[in-house]
């Protein structure tokens, strides 16, 4: 497994999922950027507007490298080598309430001394939370999971929950899904076969993620079900702009700013101590917002 | 100079500016939370919404102790000292995108062991920068720094410009300010003088941005100006959740997230490479967003 033969495929799977929202859609297109980074390297931007579904979505492949940030390196304790990252991420923020907001990214991590890890996750940020809608997303990523390793759903599905927790807001960012980092090929699996997995997640995106639109799309919203979406996308900001370390990683290490921030949704309302009735099904989703639900049981 | 007494001139400062900028909207009024803070202390929020001239603002007066979490301690490599700390901080997002944001903040920061020191800061961010505006803006506050200290001006203001830029964006946040950290005596003034001056700017925000309001809101706007408006807040985001030293020492320090997340705009937008004319306004207003300019000459 040589570094290109991972970007390649990389971005192949960027053109598989494009091409598929952008038929799902029927509407908007991508349109694409490709940049370079000073220092190494460089990517492909994907951008999607003004959708008949996707509000606004990016779906990224870049691979870089290049001497790491004295900040970095220091974080994750490396010494000087060179760093090569590869990867595929991606955002959508649909312009209907009923349809999730979700996020799915791969990654591919190595220095010039072997030293290689892979990292990735998908999750899923309901407006409104629909348990059985959690429920077939969970088995999905399950069923990917147990089919590589048996440790992995149960245990990344708890990485995710810990991950995409807000602590100030004590609330998880939407329903999780599943988070991994560093499989280096200690855990059993070769460095082909945790490709695999990773190929495999990226692979299943596109199928779920296209039903999910379709189906949920078809809903009407009314004004106040707007209002939420509009403040839960604040919630959405704070956690990419304050935990996210994707975007931490990508801003410190003189990223193309565009390209990262892309993930911030189109338009988005703050209100201070923004009130919910008892009952509702706004209450109900933020009763949903917590660490630890087996959303399969 | 007791703790206690600081804090009070604080509360006091903070009556003082709320009713100025109530009476100079017009309409709206402060609504007032109390707020106590599990391991020591509390705060009293003031908020103002939907105003003649404030769309979304803030007051915030805090005094709160206690133990500092480990992080906060080893980052100021200090060792295990309960502290307090008290301060005013506010932001103000006006409706008119004519009405340029600002924020100000005075603070006292004090270990058991007799270490003190002051910081605090006001900035201000229009939208479309106005030259005349932004000289008036800093001619007062080097007013109020040169009655106190000959270095003062040139040294905080310089200290602003660093401190609210956004390196992965390459601009200024606006036409800067000044800002100050860790004035503990030991730069001539006593720490009776260093309050004096604290307290000097403190009282200057409300006759300066009262102004402000009063004039520049009378001005109409145009969809595209709004809409302009609506894209800068997203940085103004974007600095306050990456970058803000306050608003990631409060959400660390398990402080009121409401009180300290007020400073979020209440609506945004973000699009992605958002286009301007070339000499435009917008052009024009980019085109000053750099450190270093003398904005008195």
């Amino acid at each position: 497994m040589q570094k290109e033969e991972i970007a390649e495929k990389f971005k192949e799977l960027q053109n598989r999922i494009t091409k598929a929202i952008a038929t799902t859609d029927g509407k908007a297109s991508f349109i694409e950027d490709l940049w370079e980074r000073d220092g190494g390297g460089g990517g492909r931007s994907r951008i999607i507007k003004e959708g008949n579904i996707i509000e606004k979505g990016g779906v990224q492949f870049s691979a870089v490298h290049g001497s790491l940030p004295e900040k970095i390196k220091l974080k994750l304790k490396l010494n000087n080598d060179p760093f090569f990252a590869t990867g595929v991420s991606l955002i959508m923020h649909p312009e209907n309430p009923h349809v999730p907001i979700i996020h799915m990214n791969v990654r591919y991590f190595e220095l010039e001394d072997g030293t290689f890890w892979f990292g990735g996750g998908i999750d899923l940020t309901p407006i409104y939370i629909n348990k059985q809608e959690a429920k077939e997303f969970h088995l999905q990523l399950k069923e990917v999971c147990d089919r590589h390793h048996p440790n992995y759903y149960p245990k990344f599905k708890a990485w995710a929950d810990e991950y995409f927790f807000l602590p100030f807001r004590n609330e998880t960012r939407g329903v999780g899904g599943i988070f991994f980092d560093h499989l280096n090929g200690t855990d059993g699996l070769s460095k082909k076969e945790t490709f695999a997995f990773v190929m495999d997640l990226g692979n299943l995106f596109a199928p779920l993620y296209c039903k999910i639109m379709r189906d949920n799309s078809k809903q009407s919203y009314s004004v106040q079900e707007k209002d939420w979406q509009l403040h839960r996308r604040g919630r959405y900001v704070e956690f990419n702009l304050v935990l996210d370390k994707g975007t931490k990683f990508g801003l410190d290490t003189n990223g193309r700013t565009e390209s990262i921030l892309v993930s911030m949704p189109p338009e988005v309302k703050w209100t201070y101590q923004y009130e919910i009735e008892a009952n509702s099904k706004e209450e109900q989703t933020l009763n949903l917002l917590k660490k630890g639900i087996n959303w399969i049981a």
